[in-house]
């Protein structure tokens, strides 16, 4: 650590005074010590200092402002959302699912009848499939322009596994449609293999009820996938042996492959990094900083984060916050001493499959340049130049 | 489950028919998928419809809705509060805390100095000594009421070892001096091995900078220990040999034991539990449902949470939810099948020392009819009448 960053006190009565002057020089404008504070009130709010916000990203859209936070928590009021037709006003009284088609009991449950299934509470990372921001060809971007649609919660629900068993989900039914009560009714087909693998119905998001946004009062939430999969304020779902070829998953969410066709249902959110800190609009001073950031994977528990300081010549790996989860944001933290000069930092994802997050070269090689779209993951790189200011390297992404 | 709870459909015809009006009638007053929703804005908010709220407790105090929660994790304005002296207004900038005392070299370190160093994430519990609230002699008490004072987060912050290798601990500072920024100038001493196990220095809550209330910029965070030694918005640590004797640790945050004494520097929050489902104000209806609530200990992980239903007499083991965390509220869920008639539901916690929750006669038998007061931690019960109502059981706790 540099000591220049801080005051170090010598003897005995440089402490005594040097203590008070920086009491006192704490106490501007008013000495808190001095006048009593603040009575306790029904819900807390954030410091008037601290204003993290989503950006608007149109009007269907806003992202994380992930330079603004630590550890692996998303907080609920900035969690980002994605939306086709608006954020519905959804009544939980007049709330109703209907499960029905290949099934031998179609039900409606309504949300006090969710509620009353067993309940399953798990972190998951949420990522949209079209989760890039970098292509402005600007690099005064920070990390929520990069990659503002990945958040991160504690999501309680019930099994869908559990709701399939109830309305005895017949044999032959190898797909699922799950229907959005939104003015864009949106509509996916989702294989049901994932059903009894690990989604949920979800009514609850950090401890609490869900956000609007996130899709009140309960969503489809298939850990790992794209978002647009987890439809929000999900009113039905229909069993069928076959997928429904619905028109979010012909005209959108399919990626284009290097032989000119595309791919679909291409579910899974392939594992990533992201550096927090140091980016841009950060300006570094010499000495030890802290590089961190958060990695997921749709495919499990990341296994190790690789940190580059030399634009990808070393790699050494950072330390993971425990506990790692799967399918989570997971925090890294790496030290490093920035002597001055310039520095390209640079972390790589690596999954408990052995997936290792790409670079943009690899990726393409992959899928061909138009896959620069949807399911885009990357190896990010930030520059440090030599004045210590700190700017997105566009180069690695456009 | 009871299927009387739901609408079981009967034929194509009925699910066609019957799905429309399940859908129709959840679309009142406005059918939400005919009009567009709300467009994206830069802090989401709660549904209108939920109003989850920390009841106050005069000026100085506010608790945690239990019963509106689930998973683990407390949002942030939600998180209960407790202050001597208000909450005060500090401007981060001016913040600083000064560390002298027996080290080598008294420091004074800004926000951002306390930021450099490496940091640390951990979810944990913060309970006030004094939790409890059921001694009103009203059965009509919500699990805010009867448990208001504890909440869990995500912290993150410096270990306070980095910051006392910083300055040099003198190998004779057994003890250490903390004292907050606020009107009551709080201080207590605390045995310096505590912070060389796992004490931090905590800017960071959920995700996001540490609320007002609970200590904006900075605070003292103690796992484990009674809420009022984790000092909030810190500006002071003086290391020393011996406990500093101070105001808050002599006139409270002493235990009036069963001879006539009383006990000093109680730091540790022995095992809890609270059944936060179901409790006053449920009424249940028959058939299966999922008992759920809280467990957690200062002194390590859950190992195990027992649920009865028959007032104490037969105990089964809850499932707890994972990941199990040190020092951390853990869910714990319970199937129980209510088949009518009265019965009074109860869960006692075990942790990983093998300390059991006691009965209350059993913590009077320990420490004196006097003791109910802080550190109270008996195991609770509510009470399901013949009707379905259920109700605090106040015998098992005044």
């Amino acid at each position: 650590m540099k000591v220049s960053r801080r005051t170090l006190l010598t003897g005995a009565a440089g402490v005594v005074a040097l203590g008070k002057t920086a009491v006192a020089s704490a106490q501007a404008p008013a000495d808190s010590t001095k006048v009593r504070g603040k009575p306790s009130r029904a819900l807390g709010q954030r410091a008037p200092t601290e204003k993290p916000q989503r950006n608007a990203r149109g009007a269907t859209s806003s992202g994380t402002p992930h330079q603004d936070l630590m550890g692996t928590i998303t907080p609920s009021d900035l969690h980002f959302e994605r939306h086709h037709g608006g954020v519905p006003d959804i009544d939980p009284k007049g709330y109703s699912l209907l499960v029905h088609g290949m099934v031998e009991r179609p039900m409606v449950f309504t949300l006090a009848d969710l509620k009353r299934f067993p309940a399953v509470s798990r972190v998951h990372f949420l990522e949209c499939s079209g989760n890039f921001g970098g292509r402005t060809g600007s690099v005064e971007l920070t990390p929520q322009v990069v990659a503002p649609l990945t958040s991160n919660s504690e999501w309680t629900g019930v099994a869908l596994a559990t709701i399939f068993r109830e309305v005895g989900a017949k044999p032959q039914a190898k797909w699922f449609l799950a229907e959005g009560q939104d003015a864009a009714l949106l509509t996916r087909s989702i294989p049901i293999a994932k059903a009894y693998d690990d989604a949920l119905i979800a009514y609850g998001q950090n401890g609490e009820a869900i956000r609007p946004e996130q899709g009140y009062p309960a969503r489809l939430f298939l850990p790992g996938w794209e978002g647009n999969s987890s439809v929000k304020w999900i009113r039905r779902i229909e069993l069928s042996d076959r997928p429904f070829m619905t028109r979010e998953e012909t005209s959108k969410y399919t990626d284009p492959m290097a032989d000119g066709t595309a791919r679909m249902f291409s579910f899974l959110m392939d594992a990533r990094s992201l550096i927090t800190y140091p980016a841009y609009p950060v300006t570094l001073t010499r000495g030890w900083i802290e590089i961190n950031g958060i990695a997921w994977s749709g495919s499990g528990k990341i296994k190790r984060v690789d940190i580059s300081t030399d634009g990808g010549g070393t790699w050494a790996a950072a330390k993971l916050q425990e506990p790692v989860l799967s399918k989570a944001h997971t925090r890294f933290r790496h030290r490093w001493n920035w002597t001055g000069g310039e520095a390209v930092i640079m972390s790589r994802a690596v999954d408990e499959t052995g997936y290792m997050q790409p670079t943009r070269s690899e990726l393409i090689a992959m899928r061909g340049v138009s896959s620069v779209g949807y399911h885009y993951n990357p190896i990010t790189a930030w520059q440090v130049r030599a004045d210590g200011t700190v700017v997105f390297r566009a180069e690695e992404w456009t």
